[in-house]
């Protein structure tokens, strides 16, 4: 049921696997110690693209060569790795990349020791091919968003027939659950009737919007992003921006690892910087919840532990966070000495949230 | 939007949240010290109902009294919640037990410590007024169910208009996701043509059984339960074998957590005995993955850690695990030192799960 230009598509996917395969062969035949040489993936390496406003990788590289025994395994399971996605793509499946790691325990010298040796892998055959993950057929055991709002979508189902989704007239309560690809092949933006799209941390709050329903209130596109976003939630936000338009506002807990995530889906996350064009969405906005909405708001907070004041810091030496508003906002987190959670703004009752703090915080952004 | 029945069971819970408010009016107007008593939640007191083949709670009771602070902290906070239940009844309402806890902020000398005594809470009630919490409207954070397969229902969305979905045909890949609450009067289960419903632990198998579409070959109707299912897919479990006959096969991984998650299903938490008539399915059948799986399938495995053989061994004194089956398969997991997971089948590659491993199990069973 493939088109023709996802079938051109994997042609193209399956030739540059292949030419990994050909250096190798080649450096063996040339009497040579084959090897690999890709970049290094650590945030000193990390620069910021001004064209694209993404940031990416540096020069900086390492080189894996089968001059040790380490390095020729890698060698080997790689090779394995390259036709195992050959044969998916042939077939027409997919895998998770837990299946991946157990599909090697059948590789004798070259199964996987751990699942992050395979992650790894796949990041960098993605690297070293300028393909993507998705293009490898291999996803992650996350589940994608659920999408509640004013959206038409039209997936393409397994069965290879187009239907035709409302995001909020064709779903229950629980709304629209993206699939595991969202790519243009599989999932079309087909039309929308909102003013911006809201990434949502905490499936609590999600529901609390909904019930409120603050997605016709205020003409949002909700989107449950369940924590830190899988991969497919993130390019379907960036496809939501690019495409359609919208602003991407993200309200998530007031906590260093909740700043993570939006900066996962604004800048592009380190480990994955190679394909942060394809991922990040650089004009989102951060909503909230800020350390100054702690003070402003005077919500119920807990102490920074000792890990949260490290991440903090952290954040400080990280280039991704380097404008005024966030040197501002975890110098205050870190002044203060607190954290909160989305949830919190209970304190003030059920519609507080949708009455009172997004439309204040929205209004503030510009956009209300 | 509420229907007829509906407003009358609104109007019982009510009524019977006010009993317990008059009850401590009561002792306060007699001049003795109020106090409320409730039966222990402990493994030590659970009991086979032979009726109904489930497990609830058995006669020994502890009592809250307002002779200490903390006592009388605890009946004041009770008060508190049972205002806010009836606040959200009659606003129809609903919140999140997180949300929960950040209300009682507002409360001044009542407010939680922790969300575990708002949660142990809103199960107190339970048990003191004989209703389920989501009568008092309050839901985990958690998700529920993703569900594929020939099941047609019919959902009261928010906004009161009855839709309907086939759970096969009128939804995306990732299938249909269960409401938050999934009570008869959200949630009408209308047909199903299939032979029966597998319950599978994680995502990724989810997925690989969607993808090599085992609903349509094998007349079965797949519901990832997410880990430890949440109420409301234990619940949408029950419904499916006793509304409409289906058997319910718990497919999930081979180690004592898993088999823990299979209890709730079929026997009931320890937690929740008090509701374990609503929300196990008894006849509910453990697929796999056993030990014997990993013998017999010779499936990639893991070490026992300290912490699983001390799970397995509180196993063997758990009363729900105590037949012939669950003895044997406990004590071969302990002697094999390994656990496995569904996803380890990935060793033959894509499709053995389907193609093998799943019929072989379920003719096992008596039901291929």
């Amino acid at each position: 049921m493939a088109s023709q230009s996802q079938r051109a598509r994997q042609r193209a996917v399956v030739r540059s696997l292949r030419g990994l395969a050909e250096k190798v062969y080649e450096h063996l035949e040339h009497g040579r110690i084959p090897e690999m040489s890709i970049p290094l993936r650590t945030k000193s390496n990390i620069r910021l693209n001004a064209r694209t406003g993404v940031w990416t990788y540096g020069k900086a590289k390492g080189t894996r060569s089968a001059k040790t025994l380490k390095g020729a395994k890698m060698l080997l399971r790689t090779l394995y790795v390259l036709d195992f996605i050959r044969d998916m793509i042939q077939e027409g499946k997919s895998s998770t990349l837990r299946e991946l790691y157990y599909i090697s325990e059948g590789w004798e010298y070259a199964g996987f020791s751990t699942q992050d040796e395979s992650n790894l892998l796949a990041e960098d055959l993605e690297i070293l091919t300028g393909s993507l993950r998705e293009d490898f057929r291999l996803r992650p055991e996350e589940d994608g968003a659920r999408v509640m709002g004013n959206l038409t979508v039209e997936e393409l189902n397994r069965r290879g027939e187009p239907k035709r989704f409302n995001c909020r007239d064709d779903v229950g309560d629980s709304g629209y659950g993206i699939p595991h690809n969202v790519e243009a092949e599989k999932l079309k933006l087909i039309d929308c009737d909102a003013d911006f799209a809201l990434a949502i941390e905490t499936g609590g709050m999600f529901d609390r919007l909904v019930e409120n329903r603050f997605d016709e209130d205020m003409r949002a596109l909700l989107v449950h992003i369940k924590g830190q976003p899988a991969r497919a939630t993130r390019r379907f936000l960036k496809r939501l921006n690019e495409e359609l338009g919208l602003d991407v506002l993200t309200f998530v807990d007031g906590d260093p690892w909740s700043f993570r995530i939006f900066a996962s889906i604004a800048y592009g996350a380190i480990k994955t910087a190679h394909i942060s064009e394809y991922l990040a969405t650089p004009t989102a906005s951060f909503l909230g919840i800020t350390a100054s909405d702690i003070l402003n708001y005077d919500l119920p907070a807990a102490d920074l532990t000792p890990q949260d004041a490290k991440a903090l810091r952290d954040i400080q030496s990280d280039p991704r966070f380097g404008d005024r508003f966030w040197r501002d906002e975890v110098e205050l987190m870190l002044e203060v000495g607190k954290k909160a959670e989305q949830q919190a703004l209970a304190k003030y009752g059920l519609d507080y949230v949708t009455d009172v703090y997004l439309p204040e915080k929205i209004a503030q952004l510009g956009l209300g």
